[in-house]
């Protein structure tokens, strides 16, 4: 028979972050476009913000409550008040389309909508078709009024106390919501739980991870309603470091006076954000020497980007992960196996997935189920499991085939490395069979990148009579478009020769998902019925 | 309703720790007066141990099996193995007096007793006594034959296969049993479980607390039967740091030896061995530049070691615990507030108790149970609560008033500075109550111990008609023992007169308990009926 521990049942949630944040760092500073405000006194809002909820609004534990809006201090108060009395903080992506944002809305059963002033023409465009939203709140001031009842964020914590005492919230309980916008169909909620984000959140804090500490300043320009920013808002505060927020300006020269002005040591964005920044680094135009990480995720990151950064003193890191993984999942660092490598070796190494973080494990699955071995070839679908790995999608039966056994199937294809760092080779759908092999899509796209007359690329499998599938480069080109030829010469020192695209095709833009990740679904449909031999 | 997170339903165990070590850091080294060995191949020795303790000994989930024995990497084994099958690990300190451990062992019910060979004499005199072991096996050559029935450890798992599957552990089970030697009656039993020490496991390794990451090399002076060596054997296989064991050898030579020839970084044990070891450094014997941290815990750290330290270049951080904080709560290091301090600032403040970790709270209760302020200045007696603090005594009920509104009462007293930093002014026994007033007996020994003459020392409180107590001074001298009056002097620049002790006693030795601390009980006893006016 079992015999229990005799620990304290102490639960793992939002809460105990909060109360760390209050009462161990209320010096700590949180900057956003609001202005710079501390965790002392920020917690004092969102004690108030509880009191609005539940008492103005009526919301109960377990009901959900939206946000649409960037990274400000008043999306950060509704991170910590809506989990806080024990309900769901839904954050919608702003970039979606009006009817997915209704349906996700629709589905999730908000019950409030805290925007973006700035936002108020998207809210009002798809307000008439809300079905369970009964107030909206404007964070900032909201430019339209087509919406009833309207509140003002700041106007309604002035109007009331902070919250005397907040409910035992159990650490199981769901404390967010987040749609993936999927390839196909319409989005689908992650409902993670105050235990997945709490211990998260102390995994990012781990030296071997994001190292977070006191004396960090973090610099999320993931957006908050991008898979909560992998849990920066969550896990800096834990350990009291301070946190920086952007709005809604992306552009360079707001990444770059933010990072040199506000001393940041550490931040995390898409690699997109970096190339756009590297000029300017170059340039002596900011000098971000502050910065001991650079973190990105979302797409693999191009070795050359890694390597440009280093030139400048920066130390570029990539994570892996996905909604449905909580969102951190893996780390790319230098194991033990790797003190020997040399710098050209370092770069390729950090090109590379990474290692998968203490509390989640992973293993590569075959088509047939078959458990792969983790030796450096062996290419498979990326299965994980952990506390902050999603077992199932809210209030979705279609998508059960992903969650098997206990495990996530994540869609991504890859090999592991002897020394347990594993290579993703591309997105299951997107890679190239031919003639029985697999060819990545990614490998390629990342090397088309490095070709000084192309300014973006994506590779696609086209129907091939002889060998099924074959690669075709879809580019836009810098300049004068390159011809076949030269793009095959250029790629033929690093593939094989039954890797090089049999065909080109110029256009002016490669289509983007709506988190900016290349979207391959529309491209196929633009190339038509196009064939190869 | 609260609506339940769909993250999976994933178990915070020891076994989760164990795949991690096996599967992503097979390289890893374990360093032991056995020899070397991977963590690759010592998990299988483990697999093999977890089949020797089911087929072989019966052992069901939830029974308890014995440990007797110092850091080695057979102790190590056992760390894993039985919380692996289920069943609970006791680490029998070895220093307890022979009724102690005939007690302990009877009251957990142990089933099974690994011992160190050269301590079989300690066992087969208690041996007779014990009501419950139907085993013994020797870790190492036993030098004694006078158990029965008496095994060997290497030859068990030789004659063994690896266990070809493991139960599925809750993780609120127990994994650990560990006796504190109270300061009055009999040891009483800490019942961890797999989620508090996993929890503490991965918090050790967040940046802010040890950072231990990857590439270290964590040597635990501190005994793997005290308070499970403060959890290093699990936190450092989690991040896939290497383990150095020195076996019962904690002379200055042998530590010296191993920080230096193992290029040890992280390593952590009570003051005597770092004061002991002091002069060696001093005159350039060994080179410890390795190490990137010296932690240190059991008792408070002197201001004086740390600056020596420092003098040679190495880093001392002081932690807080105790068996029943399951062992780490806190950590010492300087905040944000602190980042203007000078350098005799920042010894001062390494030299107080230090902030409480991330996943625990702390709050100090007077003794009507107000809970004061942060002011620097409050003294109460500390309370803790958190997921790997002890909710209850295994088998006890003696104790309740230990644990009260989901909080521990630490028994020591402390006051909390406005940063969050606290600092123990005594234990809530030792405090000395001169006139209505609170003298610290811990302040004024470690005052003591740097007076020329005085090579160790305890302050107690000794009953007087007037002041209620008054404290007195128990010295052993060096050469020539100093008058009161010199004494005095020697105080009177850092303290207020009223602190001063009014009498001074020379003995051969201070009686220390079976952990090293001072044992004031006997100590009173020794003094007898001394009263002062």
């Amino acid at each position: 028979m079992t015999l229990p521990g005799l620990m304290q049942p102490a639960q793992l949630t939002i809460g105990s972050i909060f109360d760390r944040m209050r009462t161990i760092y209320p010096e700590g500073e949180v900057v956003s476009p609001e202005g710079r405000i501390t965790y002392g006194a920020i917690a004092d809002r969102i004690l108030r913000l509880c009191s609005v909820l539940t008492e103005r609004f009526g919301i109960h534990p377990g009901d959900r409550v939206a946000t649409f809006g960037f990274n400000s201090s008043r999306h950060f108060e509704l991170y910590y008040a809506v989990p806080l009395v024990g309900a769901v903080l839904h954050t919608v992506n702003v970039r979606l389309f009006p009817e997915q944002i209704e349906y996700v809305m629709n589905h999730a059963e908000d019950r409030v909508v805290f925007f973006d002033g700035d936002l108020a023409p998207n809210i009002e465009e798809i307000a008439p078709r809300l079905k369970t939203v009964d107030a909206f709140v404007g964070m900032g001031a909201a430019t339209a009024s087509g919406l009833s009842p309207l509140f003002d964020h700041d106007e309604l914590i002035a109007a009331t106390q902070p919250a005397p005492s907040l409910p035992n919230v159990p650490e199981n309980a769901a404390c967010g919501l987040c749609y993936t916008s999927g390839t196909t169909g319409m989005p689908k909620g992650v409902l993670s739980s105050h235990r997945g984000m709490w211990l998260h959140s102390l995994a990012q804090c781990t030296a071997d991870c994001l190292g977070l500490r006191e004396a960090d300043r973090v610099f999320p320009i993931v957006p908050m309603f991008h898979a909560f920013a992998w849990g920066l808002p969550y896990s800096a505060p834990f350990t009291g470091a301070e946190l920086i927020f952007h709005g809604s300006d992306t552009t360079s020269p707001n990444v770059g006076r933010l990072l040199q002005d506000e001393r940041v040591t550490v931040t995390a964005a898409v690699p997109t954000i970096w190339k756009e920044l590297l000029p300017h680094l170059q340039s002596g135009e900011f000098d971000i020497s502050s910065v001991r990480g650079i973190y990105i995720g979302g797409s693999a990151v191009p070795q050359p980007l890694i390597e440009a950064y280093h030139a400048l003193g920066s130390k570029i890191v990539q994570l892996w992960g996905m909604t449905e993984t909580g969102p951190l999942a893996c780390v790319s660092y230098p194991r033990r196996p790797h003190t020997s490598l040399d710098e050209k070796g370092l770069f390729e190494l950090r090109a590379k997935t990474g290692t998968i973080m203490p509390g989640v494990e992973l293993r590569i699955a075959a088509p047939d189920g078959k458990i792969m071995p983790w030796d450096g070839k062996s290419v498979g679908e990326i299965e994980v499991r952990g506390p902050w790995i999603a077992g199932a999608y809210y209030n979705d039966d279609s998508s059960d085939e992903k969650f098997h056994d206990g495990w996530l199937r994540t869609g991504d294809m890859a090999y592991v490395e002897p020394e347990a760092v594993f290579k993703i080779v591309d997105r299951a759908k997107d890679l190239v069979k031919s003639g029985g092999e697999w060819i990545s899509s990614v490998e390629l796209e990342g090397a088309l990148l490095g070709h000084p007359k192309i300014r973006d690329a994506a590779v696609v499998g086209i129907k091939s009579a002889k060998w099924d599938e074959r690669p075709v480069a879809v580019i836009v080109p810098r300049g004068e478009a390159p011809t076949l030829e030269s793009i095959r010469e250029f790629l033929a020192p690093n593939f094989a020769k039954w890797w090089l695209p049999d065909d080109v095709v110029v256009v002016d833009e490669i289509p983007k998902t709506s988190v900016g990740k290349l979207d391959k679904k529309v491209l196929r449909a633009k190339l038509g019925d196009l064939e190869l031999p």
